[in-house]
C-alpha cells in the first residue's frame, strides 16, 4: 500500500480536492494505517483482529455493520440530529443563527408512544418519567387517550362496555384510533409550541395502530419517537391490578362482580389483537424499549437520542421497595446564627443539639415503619390465602389478634434491622449533623454532589449585604433563581446543582433501603422538588427552615409525606403536616 | 381501620416495641394511608389505582411485586449488598469501622462474565469496557482464557486443532473448563488484593459452562456477577470477521485455506452446543446484558448493581461510525503570558492567530479524511463483489483508476458535508478560540463540564507563588494529582473533573459525527487520558502544550494519533508524530 501511495504522489493519476498538503496529509493518513504496531494483538478471540494484511477489511467492518447506527454519509439529514439532542438546560448552549433556527427548529423533541395491555403499570411509568425529565428542566406532558374517551363518552353517549374494545367491532376501533390521531396532533402542537417531551399514553396494542402514529410522525422528521412498551408477567400481580381497576374511573358506583368481569373481558379483547413490540418494529429499524415486570427485563432497540438514553437508563435504574426517605437540612452552623451563605462553618451548640435528637429520632420512625409494613405484609398474607373476601380485622377475636400480633412484632424487628443509609455533603455543618448515629448500624457516606451551591464571589456574604453591595445582582437572582449563576469560578446556578444531583436521584432511585440525607438549602429544595414533583416557578422559594425533618414514603400512585419538626424545649420532633401526592 | 386503630389503643391487646409516643406516630402513619385525597386519580389506566378502599392491595403489590428486586426485609445480608456499591472515587466517602471493613471487604466488587461465539466482538467489547471503568479510577483488569489455553499449548503440545473445541470430545471440554475456573480462581484473588472490576474474558457458551462459574462464585457472595453476552446475527460482518481470524494467533503462520476451514469447523463446533444467555439466567435471577449486534438491541435483566448500571448505560451508548476527534488546548490567553492559573481571561494577539489558522487547518483535514474513507469504500465495495480475491489497485490499469478516482471524490465531497461539531468550554479563552469557525457550516456548542479544573482559593496565582506561598500544598499535589482537591469552595481534584466529564465522555460515544473539542490543560489530559487509555500515573503529568492538536481516528482495534503543532512563522500545523494503540 505504501509503495503505491508513492507511485500515486509520482504519477500523479489521482484527482487531487486540494493542495499538495492535503494529499501528503492523507498520505500519512493512510501510512498510519499499516504501522507495525498493527501486527501484534494480545486479543486472539478478537472479531476484530489488527493485523495490517487486512486493515482495509476492518474499516468495512465499521462501515457496514449495522450496528454502527451510522446513517450513510451522504445522509447529512438524519446525521445533523444526532448531536442536536446533546442539550443539558443551562450547561450546554448552542449557537443558532437564523438559518439553523428555521433547520433545528423541532430537533431534540422527542415523543414517548406507550405500548401495553391495561393494569400493566403504565400510567406509573408515564408519571415517573414525566416528573424525572421535568425536573431535569425538559418540559414533558402527558397526552392520555383513555380520558378523552371518557370524556367522549360523556358527551357522546358512546357505548363503553367491552364490546366497545372488540377487536372485531369495527366501529369501535375506527373511533379508537381516531382518538389517538387526535391526542397524537394535539401533542404535536404542544411539542411545536414550545414542548420538550411528550408522552402518547394509550394501550396502541396493535402493529397497526402503532404504524398509524408513526406515519404520522414522519410528516415532523426532526421530532424523534421512542416506543415504550410494559409487559408483565406475573400472574398474581396481574389478578390483584384488574381487581383494583374497579375503583377506576371506568368503573365507579358499578355492581363490582359485574363491573370485573366486564373488565376481564375487555382485557381479553385487547390480548387477543395485541402485538408486543418486536419484528416489526426492529425491521423498520424504530427505536424502542420494552419493560418487562416495570424494569426487572429491559430490552432496548436502537437507542440513539440523548434523551431516549437518560429516559432509559433512568427507567432501568428504578424499583418499588417500599421504605422511609428522610430529608432534613443540617443542623443550625455559627453562619447561620451570622445569616452568611456558603462556608464551611461547624455547627453550633443548639445546631448540635438538634443533631443528637435526630439520631433518636429516627430510630423511633424505623420501628413505627417497621411495625406499620409488618401489619400490612401478615394482612397480605391473609388475603391471598383468602382472596376473595377481602379481610377485615373487626371480625378478629382476641386469641387471634394476640397471635396476628405476635407474628408482627417478629416480622417488624426484623425489619427494623435491614440496612438503613445516612447521605450528608462533604461540608462540616452536614457531616456534623450525622455524628450521633452509629456507623456500625448505619451506612454513613459523605458525598460530594450534595454540597450546598457554590456561590462563587458571594460566599460568605450576608443577603443584606449583597442586596446592598450588588442591588442589580440581587433582583436578577429573585427575577430568575432557576437560571442565575453566582458570578465568579465555580458560582453555580440551581441548574448546575440539578445537573450534579442527577447521579444521587438515580442512586435513590436504584437502591431500595431507607435513608436520611443531610444536606443544606438549596440542595434541599432540588430533591425535595424531585420527590414532591415541584413545578420549576415554585421549587426554587419553597419555604425549608432548619431542624425540619421530611418524612417521605414512595407509593405506587406517589407519595406520602409527613413534615416533623424539632422543638428545642421538649428536645422531641412533633408533626407540622401530612399529605398526599 | 380508624375506628380499629383506637380500639387497639384501647384494649391494648397490642405488643409495643417502644414507647406510646411510637405507637401514636404509627397511628399517624396509617392515617396517612386513609387521606381522602386519595380518591382522586388521573389516570384511569393505573395499575396501581389510588382508592383508599384497597391501598393495602397495593402494598401488597409492592411487597410481592418481583420487580420491586427487593430481597425479604429478613434477607438484611442482601439488602446490606444494594448502596455499598455506590461509591464513586474521591467523591463519595464511606465511614468504616473494623467491624464493616471485615465484613464488606469484598462489597462493591464486580466480575463480569463474558459470553459469545468466537469472532463476535467479545474482546472489543472488553478491551473498551476495561478502558472506560479504569478511566473512572475503578481499577479493572481483563483475564483471558483464550491466552491461557494457547500457553498451555505451548507447554504441553495439546492438539489445539477444531476437535480439541467438539463437545464431544469430553478431554477437550475439561481442559477447557479446568482452563476456565483457572482463571476465575486467579481473578479472585487479584478482586482480593485490591481489584474492583474483573473481567472473564472467554466463550463460555454453555449454560453448564455459566452454572460452574457461577457456584464457584457463590462462594464469595459479596462479589456481585454480571453475565454479559455479545451476539452478532450480521452475516457479512460473521463471514468478514472469520477472515479475519486468520491473522490472529491461533493461526499465524498457517495454510490460509486450511485455517479457514478449521477455524470455521471450530465454530461450527462451539454453535452446536451454543446456549445464548437467557432461561436459565432468569430463572436464577441472575443478572445480564445482552448485546446484539455490538449495541444495537441490548437487553438487562435484574440489573441491580451500581457499577453494573453503569456498563451497560455505556455499552448501550457507544458507535462504531468512522470519525475525526480533534482534541486541542483554548490558544494562548492573556493570563498564559503572566501564567497565572484559573481565571477567565480573553485570548492574546497570538491566540486569535491559532484561532484563525485552526479554523483553516480543521477544514482541510475533513477533506483529507473524506478521501481516505472515500477510497476505502470504494475499495471495500469492489472486494465484496468478489470477496475472496483481496483487490490491489496493483492490478488497475490508468483508466480503471481514473473512473475510480473520479468516484471518490464525488463520495469524498459528500462526506466532508457531513456534519461537524465543536465543544468548547464556557470560559472566554475557549469559545474566543472557536469564533472562526462558521456556526452555520458547524454545530457550535459552549459546554460548562469542559471548564477548566476549579482552583479554588489559588485562582490567579502563578505556579511559583503557590510553591513559595504553600509549599507543602504544593508539595501535595505533586505527590498526588490525582486526589489532590483545591482549597477554598469549589475547588477541584482531578477526579472531580472526571467526574463532570463523565457525561461528556457517554455523549462522545454516544454522537457518530467528527468533532472539534477546545478545552484546557487538566480537562484535556483527562479528555485524552480515557481516548489514549493514559494510566491513573500517567495521565495527571503528561506535557500538553498549548497551539497542539491531536488528530484522533477510533478503530475497532484501538485508535490512530496524529499530533499536530502550529507554526506561528508560516502560520501553519506541522505533524510532530503519529501513534496507533
Amino acid at each position: 500500500m505504501l509503495s503505491h501511495y508513492y507511485r500515486n504522489r509520482k504519477n500523479r493519476t489521482l484527482p487531487v480536492l486540494k493542495t499538495e498538503k492535503d494529499l501528503e496529509a492523507e498520505g500519512l493518513a493512510r501510512l498510519s494505517i499499516d504501522l507495525p504496531s498493527f501486527q501484534v494483538t494480545d486479543e486472539p478471540d478478537s472479531a476484530i483482529s489488527a493485523s495490517p494484511t487486512v486493515a482495509s477489511r476492518h474499516n468495512s467492518f465499521i462501515l457496514d455493520n449495522p450496528a454502527t447506527r451510522r446513517p450513510k454519509a451522504e445522509d447529512t439529514a438524519s446525521l445533523s440530529r444526532y448531536s442536536i439532542g446533546f442539550d443539558v438546560p443551562g450547561a450546554v448552549h448552542t449557537i443558532m443563527t437564523p438559518k439553523l433556527k428555521t433547520e433545528r427548529q423541532l430537533d431534540s423533541k422527542l415523543v414517548v408512544v406507550m405500548v401495553g395491555l391495561p393494569a400493566r403499570g403504565k400510567s406509573y411509568i408515564v408519571k415517573k418519567l414525566r416528573r424525572y425529565l421535568n425536573w431535569l428542566q425538559y418540559e414533558t406532558k402527558v397526552f392520555n387517550v383513555g380520558n378523552l374517551r371518557r370524556v367522549n363518552k360523556n358527551s357522546q353517549q358512546l357505548d363503553q362496555s367491552a364490546t366497545f374494545f372488540d377487536p372485531d367491532n369495527k366501529d369501535g376501533s375506527k373511533i379508537r384510533d381516531d382518538l389517538a390521531l387526535m391526542v397524537l396532533d394535539e401533542l404535536i402542537d404542544w411539542l411545536k409550541s414550545g414542548g420538550r417531551v411528550a408522552i402518547h399514553d394509550a394501550t396502541n396494542s396493535t402493529v397497526q395502530r402503532r404504524k398509524l402514529l408513526i406515519d404520522r410522525l414522519q410528516r415532523e422528521p426532526e421530532i424523534k419517537v421512542l416506543l415504550l412498551e410494559s409487559v408483565c408477567t406475573d400472574k398474581a400481580v396481574l389478578e390483584r391490578n384488574f381487581r383494583l381497576k374497579l375503583s377506576g374511573p371506568d368503573y365507579k358506583d358499578k355492581d363490582p362482580a359485574k363491573a370485573l368481569s366486564d373488565f376481564r373481558h375487555r382485557v381479553a379483547n385487547y390480548e387477543r389483537a395485541y402485538e408486543s413490540v418486536g419484528d416489526w418494529e426492529e425491521e423498520n429499524d424504530i427505536q424502542y424499549c420494552k419493560l418487562v415486570n416495570v424494569g426487572k427485563k429491559v430490552i432496548a432497540h436502537n437507542i440513539s437520542g440523548y434523551l431516549s438514553g437518560q429516559c432509559i437508563f433512568y427507567l432501568m435504574n428504578f424499583n418499588l421497595a417500599e421504605r422511609q426517605i428522610f430529608v432534613t437540612r443540617h443542623g443550625e452552623s455559627e453562619d447561620n446564627i451570622s445569616g452568611r451563605i456558603g462556608g464551611d462553618a461547624p455547627l453550633s451548640a443548639k445546631g448540635r443539639k438538634f443533631s443528637k435528637c435526630l439520631a433518636r429520632f429516627v430510630k423511633e420512625r424505623r420501628i413505627a415503619f417497621a411495625l406499620d409494613l409488618a401489619r400490612r405484609k401478615i394482612k397480605q398474607e391473609k388475603e391471598s390465602k383468602d382472596p376473595l373476601k377481602g379481610s377485615d380485622e373487626e371480625d378478629e377475636d382476641g386469641i387471634e389478634r394476640f397471635r396476628t400480633e405476635k407474628k408482627v412484632k417478629a416480622r417488624a424487628e426484623a425489619i427494623s434491622n435491614s440496612q438503613f443509609t445516612i447521605w450528608t455533603s462533604m461540608l462540616k455543618r452536614s457531616m456534623q449533623t450525622a455524628e450521633s448515629f452509629d456507623p456500625d448500624e448505619y451506612d454513613i457516606k459523605h458525598i460530594r454532589f450534595l454540597n450546598e451551591i457554590n456561590s462563587g464571589s458571594r460566599e460568605g456574604m450576608t443577603y443584606e449585604e449583597i442586596k446592598a453591595q450588588h442591588p442589580s445582582e440581587f433582583q436578577a437572582r429573585q427575577d430568575n433563581k432557576l437560571y442565575y449563576r453566582y458570578p465568579g469560578m465555580g458560582g453555580e446556578s440551581y441548574l448546575d446543582v440539578i445537573h450534579r444531583l442527577q447521579s444521587m436521584i438515580i442512586e435513590l432511585e436504584r437502591m431500595n433501603q431507607s435513608c436520611l440525607i443531610v444536606t443544606h438549602r438549596v440542595v434541599l429544595r432540588i430533591l425535595l422538588g424531585y420527590l414532591l414533583e415541584w413545578s420549576q416557578t415554585q421549587m426554587p422559594h419553597m419555604l425549608v427552615p432548619i431542624h425540619t425533618v421530611y418524612e417521605l414514603r414512595p407509593k405506587p400512585y406517589g407519595v406520602e409525606l409527613t413534615n416533623w419538626t424539632w422543638d428545642e424545649e421538649t428536645d422531641t420532633f412533633v408533626v407540622l403536616k401530612e399529605t398526599t401526592q
